[in-house]
């Protein structure tokens, strides 16, 4: 797993439209076990006043209704380490693996995800950590507002 | 807490509808300190095509856009014990309580609700097990891939 992936080209392409679109610039990528992108997305909480539509759930959603199978062996490539709500759905759906372009600006449920079995890797991408930390410069209220924190 | 708390009784109306409306019959409501209904809705996974709007994602996005405050003290009633997204939502969220309407069909994450801190009442109530035993009888298939596991 490296930034060559083209699940994590995905995530890190959402990310940008995010940041396009003045949103908060997180974006994820569900990729299945043979290599197919079956979903990606980016946060909507500021373009469409979402309180649930982080990158991975917006990616999960785009995917749409899929059978339990489809999630086998599929990988969440996601911009920012998960929030709770992410990781629980990563768990929910028992991805195999999860890909973190980085986790210096906030750490999510990497060891819970690590706790129900699932792969952890963090990529450590100096793109995703620019893209976030511009964010929150300009716009903490947004920021901490999305991960459910007082500013 | 009890069956008569409105919050209860909204989510339990919203699970109704999701039965009429042939949909997954779970029904959630979030509940602020002071006890205003912030944000009630249903299971819409048939309904929508959704793979992430369960009942408790559903009312945390009627909700909409809330500072992190305004989850301080809060309850969410859930009619069915949350899977392990809805779980990991509350725990984002840092709601104070999660009150579920019954556990015997499904049993989420209870226990790591209570391990980050979050009160967890079952009410044991038999309406919210009739819903949905009666609509897994009727549609195994969508009942599974509505959590993710094999049917």
């Amino acid at each position: 797993m490296s930034t060559e992936d083209a699940g994590f080209k995905a995530a890190l392409q959402e990310a940008r439209q995010g940041s396009q679109e003045g949103g908060v610039p997180i974006g994820s990528a569900l990729v299945s076990a043979d290599g197919k992108i079956l979903g990606q997305g980016h946060n909507m909480r500021i373009q469409k006043g979402s309180a649930t539509l982080h990158a991975e759930i917006s990616t999960f959603e785009k995917a749409g209704r899929l059978p339990a199978s489809a999630y086998r062996g599929a990988t969440v490539y996601t911009t920012l380490s998960p929030c709770d709500m992410c990781t629980g759905a990563c768990v929910m759906y028992k991805v195999k693996r999860v890909v973190i372009g980085e986790n210096k600006t906030f750490v999510g449920g990497e060891e819970y995800l690590k706790s129900r079995g699932i792969e952890v890797i963090v990529l450590d991408d100096k793109e995703c950590y620019d893209l976030i930390q511009k964010f929150i410069q300009e716009k903490p209220g947004d920021w901490y507002e999305d991960i459910g924190e007082d500013e």
